[in-house]
Order: structure tokens, then C-alpha cells, then sequence
């Protein structure tokens, strides 16, 4: 299982919505900012892009609400943070949205801001934190504003650092379904895959142990030429497979697949790149509770289960395997990030879940992570150091932690309240950051409720700011 | 006046006492960083030095005391700072002081540290900082060991620094004379020049007249080539004067000196490049406290005030002005701070203040840095934003700023408890860090109870760790 491209493979999905034409308005903005806010070494800079709406804002009284972006496109993400633009109307909130560095048009040196490790190696957290505060500090100039960040998944983690290490700029934060605790000693490395296979044994019980058995027979299958060839055209593979070992991409993919689908589970139809129905995992399962499916027609309905996923719509005319890997290293941004920082270990051993047995090795991830990019080392340890998971999160103050409950990165999420103020919300209808994006009928009361919960401390942290002037 | 060399005078003043023979007794060792912790556009490491002794430590249960190495040779600061040495003993902890990077033996590039950009710009508070994270982490292992953190003047600001950014990686910090508001738009810039003042008005009140008066005679003597000539005897120059412009050299130097006796007024005689007599600026101003001293014989009072502290022992055979002014780029670390991330604000009007006017000029202040390092540019918001000030400190928790009434550093120090665990100590007869030095017979009863409290909130700091276990 490939675990360096998860939140990726979510992002490359999400990434086409956008082209779908925005439901927001915003102005487009340019901001400079240094490469390195963390040396004297070079004075180069760049532009980062943000996205600004001031039409409900109060600009005598109104809180900035502040997107840190992520890893992609800001668009996107100002398109499925619906929650921000419902709220700031309702509080007459100035919006912004800022774009994380080497993402969507944010690129410190262009074109190249990929090709080699001098250009690449900015890509950070804490410089992207660092532009953030930069561009705040100008947005606030030298009026006293409260400035609530926002952010989900890796957003969530920018938005919950961000307020633990620099209170005095931002007055609170909502981080949703981030897991800042997916790291080194911090849990389990089997959570993220349990918290998958439950999402699927709720829908039906026997979905998982088809599942799981699937492998098998994949492996199986394609012990013989005609097997190989029947699975070719059972799955409808662009390049039909050629030999046995080509079986491990068929079954990659497919993890990603159920990861996806736990991601975006949401109890209403959406429409990313491939448009997905209400409770798509429901659809799913629904081709996989007969107990007990073997072989070829084990495999066909696994191929049916996950077609609910790739081609709803029915308009795909073949299945291209290399979809699902992440982007090559133009633009692989989050590669670069999870052989750097962001290393999560994952592990998953086919008991406790549904997938294959794949124990966490360091040693292999760092020799994955050589093959991309031969020069850098990943640091295990850099993200507990320097943002303390559940220690500094226990010494900050005003931020809400939320996770849904169908979400696996509930994994390496806080799911409890540590004081007062650093609060943990549980959504347990929820996918990844559900919260975050617009109402909908079909919300369930636990997501409304948070929203006002949300809203309730948004309003005294605000108050507690301004009693401080 | 030069600014940008106040510390740094003083330190080298500091610097040469560590040649008389170490007091205390410790293990110099090494530890590997990286050169850059912020971006990954280099591997390179360095070594960086660290004292340590834990013949008084528990290893069960006893505290790792952390001086947090400010601009230069940690030994310096391991021989003048008693009390942790003290403590340390009593609270049973092991005792580390660590090199701050491009200091002492700590060269990212060895010799070449300072030659370029490229080496020197390594060179800031946030890389030392983390410098730190590594060494407590690898210290601490996997136990879970108490980290108190001291530090005097710029190490005082590492300290609460450290403790507001890194608050799971230590837990609490004793910040002594730690100017963190010395920093635009934080405080006055004239209040360092009036405490100067106010010190040698409390010795006599003629005294700082005679002082603010002396500028202008020193401006009308060298108007006549016989003036120069008589200055040039009178000061005992190694080098004579040759035209009116150079008694600039003389003016700054003298004010240095005054600045230097401010921040070194301790109460018993101290040992450090120039022998200093108790009280010194008493012994200054037994010269200056007649009325209405005019001409030369104002000068040669200024002289005779001024050889206390240049000539204490009378084996000064020539006065060399060029002694005063900061090393050169060769080593000059915090020159290269104080043109890039420490720019401290100050001014002087000769009205409220004994010193010549001298209004804060920031065009001023950056072109003389250019002269020095041509490629940076000084950032006056970075402090701030990154660490700031009052707003930051009162979001954080168990630090102790500690501040003495006669060291013009208070003037950018935190001087009201801002919460019941971001405490100020007042120390009314206290110079620069008075507190942190051994503890002496002549010590007033002030720095002895601040050190009283200081162990009490080290204490509790240990047992809240400790509790939350």
C-alpha cells in the first residue's frame, strides 16, 4: 500500500471541482512574501495568491476568517469551506482564503519551483505559517482586528499550529479533521486503516471480509495467463496486465479507492471528479454483503463496489491505474512534504482490518521517499519536536478540534477536550471535515450542532480579544 | 552613538574573564544540528558545543538546568552564572549550558562562518532555538526529565522564547534582564539612555550634568589644533587626534563606557577585563559631583571618572578608542543580529537623558548595516511578529522575567506580572542580571528573595510536569 499519497489522492479528486465554475465570489490578490523567513541567506521572494471577500464584513467591528490553505489549488478549497461563507455573513466577517506555498499559482520560483532542492526545499509548514502571519499582520494593519483561522485536514493541522505558536496574531482556531497526532510515538499506526474497515463493516457486515478476501484472490487470478486476462477485462483496464507481479497496482488502487470513499462518505451526493452518491460506501457494500463470495465472482462484485466509486456516472470507458498515483514530481508537492515532515507511519495487518498486512518500515519509507527525491531524508521526529502534539495542544488555548467518526484521520485526531478552551468536537456521522463545508439538508444534527458550537466560541474569543484592548 | 553595539560591548568586556580560570567544573561536549533547520536546501550539520555536569544530579528524579547560550563563548556564561551552578547543587539537577551558533567554538562553517551570506545567514534566534529542541531531546531521551531553562540579556530572551514557543519542550524559563520589548513600536526609545542617566544621577545629582555638559566641551577644545593636542594628552590617547571630526571617536567611546558601568553596577567588586571596584559609578561620579565643572577642567574630571573603569589598577599604559568598537566581521555574530532580526530601537535627547541627541533613525540605522553586511536588509517587524512581545508572553505560562533597576535593559524588559505564572520580579537595586550570578555577601535582599521565588516557581513548575504524567 502506497501510504505516502493519501491526503494527495483525495486532493487530486477534489482538485477538478473547481473547474466546475465557483459558488463564491472573491477577489483575486497577490501578496510578497519571502522564500525564507528563516534565514539571511537569499532575499528572494514571491507572490502568494489569496482569495478576499469584504462585502459582508463590518469594517468598524468584523472579524477577519482566515483560510490556511493547503495542499492544493485555493479554490478548491474556498469552494468546500461553505461553513466560512455562511458564517461570515452571519457575523459580518471579512473572508480570506491564502494559498500554501508551491500550490495552485502560489510557486516561489515559477515553473521551476520544483526541479531541484534548492527551489523545492522552502516547502514547509512553518514557512508557509510564516507567509501567513506576514499576510495578516498587512491585512490588520495597525487596527486591533481578531483574525479566526480555519482549515481542514492538513489545514486543519496549519490552523491548530498556527494559533499554538502564535497566539498573538490569530485569536482562534477551528481545525477540523486534522490529525496532528498522526506522527512518530503519538498513536497507533493501524488506527487510520481500522477506522476504513469499520466504516465498511457499518454498511454491512460481511463487506469487509469480502474485501479483505479479495486480495487472495487477486493474487490468485493471475497466477495463470487467463486469469490475468479475464481480470484485465473484468476490470476494464486501459493496459490489460501482463504479469502476475502488475496485480500489485490493480490492488493499490483499490485501497486508495476505500480510503477515498471513508474520506467522502458524506450523507448527501457530491460531485467531485467522480460524482459520488449520498453515503457512497452504503452503495458500495450493497454489491458486497453476500457472506462468503469467492474467485472470479469475488472479484466481479469487488469490481462492481468500486465502480460506484470511479464511474458512477457510467461515462468511463476504461480503468487507467496510473490515475490514482499521485502527481509526478511537477507539482508533487505533498510527496515532498510527506518525505520531509509530514511522515505518518501507517500500518495495517489484515486482522484488525481489511486490507493486506503491511507493517510500518521506516527504513523502506525513507528508500521510497529516495526514489522521488534523492536528496532529502524524512524527519520522523521534526513534527513532534517542533509542534508537541497533545503537550502543546494541552498549553494553547482556543482551538476546536473536530472529527467526524467516518473519517480515518480521526486516527491522529484530538479527540478529547484538553482544557476549556482547547476543545474536542465529535461528529460521529462525520467524513473529513464535513463540518467545514456548506449546510445541507441532509446534515445530520450532530454536524449542526457543531457548527453553532463553533460559532459560540468563535463569538468569545473574539469578545475575550477586544475585552484585552 | 553606535547602537548596534551595546551588548556587544559589554560582552567583550565579559569575554576575557573566562581566561582567568574556570570555577566551576564541567564536560565540554559536542553535539551534532543542522545548519539549517527551516527548509531542506542543505544536509550540512555542524557541531555544536555544550557544558554539562550532573555530579549533583538525581538521574531519577532531578531537573536538567538549561542556560540557553547567548552571543558568545558559552564558558563566559557557565563562569557568570552562579546561581543555576548553586541551585543546581540543591535541587540535585544536571547542569547544561549550550553554545549559541556562530559563538564561541560553535561555527556552522568553522572559520569561515562569517565570510558570506550564504555561511553567516544561519545566524538567528528561531535556528538556535531549535538548535536547543535537538539537544534537550536528545538529553532527555526517552524519559521524561523536567527542562528548566535560564538565560541573561539576549539568553534571557531565548529563554522565554523558548518556553513560549516550545512549552513541551521545557518547562519553565527564568528570563533575566531579557529586553523582549526592546522592539518597535513596543516601548520608548529613549528610556536605555534615562536609566543610564538616572544611575549616575543617583550617585550624585551633578554628576550626569557635568557628563551632558562634557559633549560640548569636548566639541569647543578640539575647535584649536592646541585643544586637540591638550584632549589628545589629557585622555592619554595611543593614538592622537588630528582633526576636530575625530573626537567623534572619543564622545562614543565614553558613552559606551557609561552604558557598560550601568549594566555592570553590581554591588561587590567584580573581575572582568577592566577591574571593577564595588558600586562603580559611585566611584565615577566622587569625579563628577562638583557643580558647574567647565572646559578642561570638566574634561579632566571625565577622565579620572572614566579611568575607574578603564584603568582601575593603573596598568593601562595608553587608551586605544579602537578597543570599544565591535570586533570586526570576523566573528562579528551579533553585529550581524543587530542589522538583521535585533533591532532595538533607541534615541537620546540630552534633556530627559545625559547623553548627546541622538533621534532613532531607521534610514540612518539600515544604511549603516549595509556598510557592514552589503546583502541584508534589517527587519524591525520580525521580532515582533514572531515572538510577540507583551501579547505572546501573557498567552504563555511559567516564566519569570526578572528585571534590576539600575540596568538600562529594563527598558525593553517585562515589568508587571502579566498572569499568575508570567511573573515580573523587580530587583530595585539589580544591574544587568545581578541575579544570576553567584550568590555574594554585599548581594542586596532583593536578589536574594528573587531567588527565593525563583526556586519556589521551579519547583511548582517540576511538580505540575510531574503531575501530568
Amino acid at each position: 500500500m502506497c501510504h505516502l499519497s493519501s491526503f494527495l489522492v483525495a486532493l487530486s479528486i477534489l482538485a477538478s471541482y473547481i473547474q466546475q465554475g465557483a459558488s463564491y465570489e472573491y477577489v483575486t490578490k497577490n501578496f510578497t512574501v519571502p522564500v525564507d523567513h528563516f534565514s539571511f541567506t537569499t532575499n528572494a521572494t514571491f507572490e502568494m495568491r489569496y482569495l478576499v471577500n469584504d462585502s459582508s464584513w463590518d469594517a468598524d467591528s468584523g472579524p477577519i476568517f482566515f483560510y490556511t490553505g493547503n495542499e492544493g489549488d485555493i479554490k478548491l478549497f474556498a469552494e468546500n469551506t461553505g461553513f466560512m461563507w455562511e458564517l461570515a455573513v452571519e457575523m459580518r466577517a471579512k473572508v480570506v482564503f491564502a494559498e500554501h506555498r508551491y500550490y495552485g499559482e502560489s510557486l516561489p520560483f515559477g515553473k521551476d519551483s520544483f526541479s531541484n532542492e534548492k527551489n523545492l526545499g522552502y516547502l514547509t509548514a512553518h514557512q508557509a505559517l510564516e507567509d501567513y502571519v506576514d499576510l495578516i499582520t498587512a491585512l490588520r494593519g495597525d487596527n486591533r482586528i481578531p483574525v479566526i483561522v480555519f482549515g481542514g485536514s492538513y489545514g486543519g493541522m496549519l490552523s491548530a499550529w498556527f494559533r499554538m505558536k502564535y497566539p498573538h496574531i490569530v485569536q482562534g482556531a477551528i481545525a477540523a479533521s486534522a490529525p496532528i497526532l498522526e506522527f512518530e510515538g503519538m498513536n497507533k499506526c493501524n488506527a487510520f486503516y481500522r477506522i476504513v474497515t469499520s466504516d465498511f463493516q457499518s454498511a454491512a457486515d460481511d463487506c469487509r471480509y469480502n474485501i479483505r478476501n479479495s486480495w487472495d484472490a487477486f493474487n490468485q487470478i493471475v497466477k495463470s495467463a487467463d486469469g490475468l486476462a479475464w481480470l484485465s477485462k473484468a476490470f476494464q483496464l486501459c493496459k490489460p496486465l501482463t504479469k502476475a507481479a502488475d496485480v500489485k497496482d490493480v490492488k493499490d488502487f483499490l485501497s486508495e479507492v476505500y480510503v477515498n470513499l471513508a474520506m467522502t462518505d458524506y450523507p448527501y451526493a457530491t460531485n467531485f471528479l467522480m460524482p459520488l452518491p449520498a453515503n457512497p460506501i452504503l452503495e458500495v457494500c450493497e454489491h458486497l454483503k453476500a457472506p462468503n463470495l469467492k474467485e472470479k465472482e469475488l472479484l466481479t462484485q469487488i469490481f462492481k463496489a468500486a465502480s460506484v466509486y470511479l464511474n458512477y456516472t457510467g461515462t468511463t470507458k476504461c480503468l487507467d491505474l496510473e490515475d490514482a498515483d499521485g502527481p509526478s514530481l511537477g507539482g508533487n508537492g505533498w510527496g515532498f512534504q510527506s518525505c520531509t515532515e509530514m511522515v505518518m507511519p501507517m500500518c495495517s495487518n489484515g486482522v484488525d482490518d481489511m486490507f493486506e498486512p503491511s507493517p510500518w518500515d521506516m527504513n523502506k519509507y525513507v528508500a521510497d521517499c529516495k526514489k522521488t527525491f534523492a536528496w532529502v531524508k524524512p524527519q520522523p521526529f521534526l513534527v513532534p519536536k517542533r509542534y508537541g502534539g497533545l503537550e502543546l495542544a494541552r498549553l494553547s488555548s482556543n482551538i476546536i478540534f473536530s472529527n467526524g467518526l467516518r473519517d480515518p484521520w480521526t486516527s491522529g485526531g484530538v479527540v478529547e477536550s484538553l482544557t476549556p478552551s482547547v476543545v474536542s468536537i465529535i461528529i460521529p456521522e462525520g467524513a473529513h471535515h464535513l463540518d467545514l463545508r456548506a449546510s445541507n439538508p441532509a446534515d445530520p444534527n450532530s454536524v449542526r450542532n457543531a457548527r453553532i458550537l463553533y460559532k459560540k466560541h468563535i463569538r468569545k474569543w473574539i469578545r475575550e480579544y477586544r475585552g484585552t484592548v
